[in-house]
């Protein structure tokens, strides 16, 4: 008799969106007449640039002809999008040779599929609020999970320190929820730790194009000693609109070795025993994100966003409210005003102002009494969501 | 201090087609006015139907609309994909609902990722010759493995039998390499065996379009108690050309359930985690294949490899030399020539006629002895092969 992964037993029952979704589900069957402003799940509104759509076509019209269709493409990824994606890094004085970029479907895919290079038994260290794939995938692993919470008082952007016991520590910088970004000099005392104690960063760098401050680090291998210790894992998601077409990629350096094994060269033969490669038409597609045109486009998508998020600043700021996040990521963290929980404010809000948020309890028990705001919807619903929130608040 | 998973280094170094690769290399180093002819790798070689590349086109249209952008795509698959897969199975009178059909990436991914489903203490028993990421990926997963040796007193198509101790059986039908088809009574024998002893068949149908012959099941949803004991894991890669396009399906029933888990249930918070489902361009063209019109074109091209495949058996046939597969399957595997060695061959070939075969080793040990021909080549490619092959032969 096979005995299924058992894990998944212990894997709690409900998940956040799903709860935000049966819940607005209800409102809007009581009050069909209602239009609701969608400020929760963190998916984009605008569509792909139009440099990546025309490499879209060009690339459909090569699989519709003998001379240039593609067949299998190179498990770890097409050498021409491993090279943009090595000069991309090489542009902010990262050297990365290509084969230690690793061309995926996405973050989210490659955040579960990597941890099949680590012992069942090595312990994940988690930094809460988080997203909460990262406990999800570890808990169907069976690997034991640190949960380090943090708060206001360190702008939720946690230090290491000598108690901590872990071997795996994701990083999330921007951060997703709270937009916090790690300076150099905080992300140095991680890498440090995680040399010292023979820990991995896995470091998810999905919203760095977001960054506008220039003291501040868009990649974990800005900071020295970070090639002897750390994965980043990213995505066009956020930084291109590629949530539905799925394209992402992962920088495992040469220098990366435990126990005697090297991790770039594990991964490629995990690459190359469980998968066959990334869609030839979509890596097309992204190598356009990497043309000077393709960057001036997407740059300026990313400003619509941004433009949405210093609206809802500035009601924060009116009201009085902490928050962080905002400037530097796509993401806006408010603490909850009169004391209230995350599921009170969020039921509120819906309620009062028809505005869908994410409760920020969601994310691990720090969030509790905290609210984030996605700002990738569109321009007219989020003056609309901000002018009815600053009327809300000042109540 | 981390441990990475120890058990890559318990994998074997080299790998069939990295082999193959640096063989054909050489020669074409020392004879470089020489021209190969490749019928060793399963590549396809048409280019995708219209109907397909009318349906991706559109689709890129739609991520440039700003009405018509998709951004997250259900991280089961798309339900008109669903929907349109689940009729396809109806078509042959297999009733499946769309929940129960799974969207993937292609199947050597979902060969991989499906094993998350199951204990590590769980054994895998591989039926050889067989694709050799069977292998590896659970030898990644640390699980141990059954060899299960068939050869041509059986046509390679074992049976069970009370010694066989297992949980996990992998089925490939049509076979790769061998291109052997299971009759119904033969897989309700494997289906017996999974019930009884609470087993689960992994069914690999990646080939299924290739049958020709009506009284062979597609499917092992076609035989009576397999919606108790079985995955399907399919692929549109050779079905309709889309190896370098990526999609595939798999087929999770709702009546699957061992230990009081339901592994439909699992499949679904599996992917939920550890996903953010398929690109939607590519799950577009991929619905195409499911259409009146698309069902035609991938027809006609199918029908290009069988013919490619009558003019390599004829060839056989005269020689007088043992094979199975080709009738059924794109894939034809032949008893080498006068007793050599598999990879004796694969030299004589390369040497002589510059034609590029699979050695049956490379699928197994029971495999020595045995060739592999791919019949997915041009048909100029593959007449001008065989006519080589059928000079050799003679002598």
């Amino acid at each position: 008799m096979i005995t299924p992964n058992m894990h998944y037993a212990e894997l709690k029952d409900s998940y956040l969106f799903y709860n935000i979704a049966q819940k607005t589900k209800a409102y809007l069957e009581a009050n069909p007449d209602k239009r609701l402003y969608r400020m929760g799940i963190g998916d984009v509104s605008l569509p792909l640039c139009d440099a990546v759509i025309q490499s879209l076509h060009e690339a459909v019209d090569d699989q519709a002809n003998k001379e240039r269709f593609h067949g299998y493409m190179p498990e770890c990824g097409a050498p021409f999008l491993r090279e943009a994606i090595a000069n991309y890094y090489g542009q902010r004085g990262v050297t990365l040779s290509a084969d230690e970029v690793f061309v995926s479907s996405g973050a989210s895919d490659e955040l579960g599929d990597i941890l099949d290079l680590f012992d069942k038994k090595s312990t994940a260290l988690v930094m809460e609020p988080a997203y909460p794939a990262y406990v999800d995938a570890n808990v169907i692993a069976g690997r034991q999970i640190c949960h380090l919470a943090s708060g206001r008082e360190n702008g939720f952007l946690p230090q290491p320190d000598p108690s901590i016991q872990a071997d795996l520590l994701y990083i999330c910088s921007p951060n997703n929820p709270t937009g916090a970004v790690f300076s150099k000099e905080q992300l140095k005392a991680w890498v440090d730790y995680a040399n010292q104690n023979g820990a991995i960063i896995l470091f998810d760098a999905a919203y760095e194009a977001f960054i506008e401050d220039s003291t501040l680090p868009h990649s974990i291998f800005e900071i020295e000693g970070a090639r002897t210790c750390a994965i980043e894992i990213c995505s066009l998601s956020k930084t291109a609109g590629f949530t539905g077409t799925r394209l992402g990629y992962t920088v495992i350096p040469k220098d990366l070795v435990r126990n005697g094994m090297n991790l770039n060269e594990m991964w490629v033969r995990n690459r190359t025993t469980k998968t066959n490669g990334v869609s030839y038409i979509i890596q097309k597609g992204g190598a356009a994100v990497f043309t000077p045109e393709g960057q001036k486009q997407i740059h300026q998508n990313i400003q619509v966003y941004k433009n949405n998020a210093k609206i809802l600043m500035e009601v924060l700021d009116q009201a009085g409210i902490w928050y962080c996040g905002g400037k530097n990521a796509p993401y806006i963290w408010m603490e909850c005003p009169n004391g209230m929980g995350s599921w009170e404010f969020f039921d509120l809000l819906l309620r009062e102002i028809q505005v869908v948020g994410t409760p920020g309890e969601g994310f691990g028990a720090c969030g509790e009494g905290y609210f984030r705001f996605s700002t990738f919807g569109s321009p007219e619903d989020t003056k609309e969501a901000a002018r009815r929130l600053a009327k809300l608040l000042q109540k």
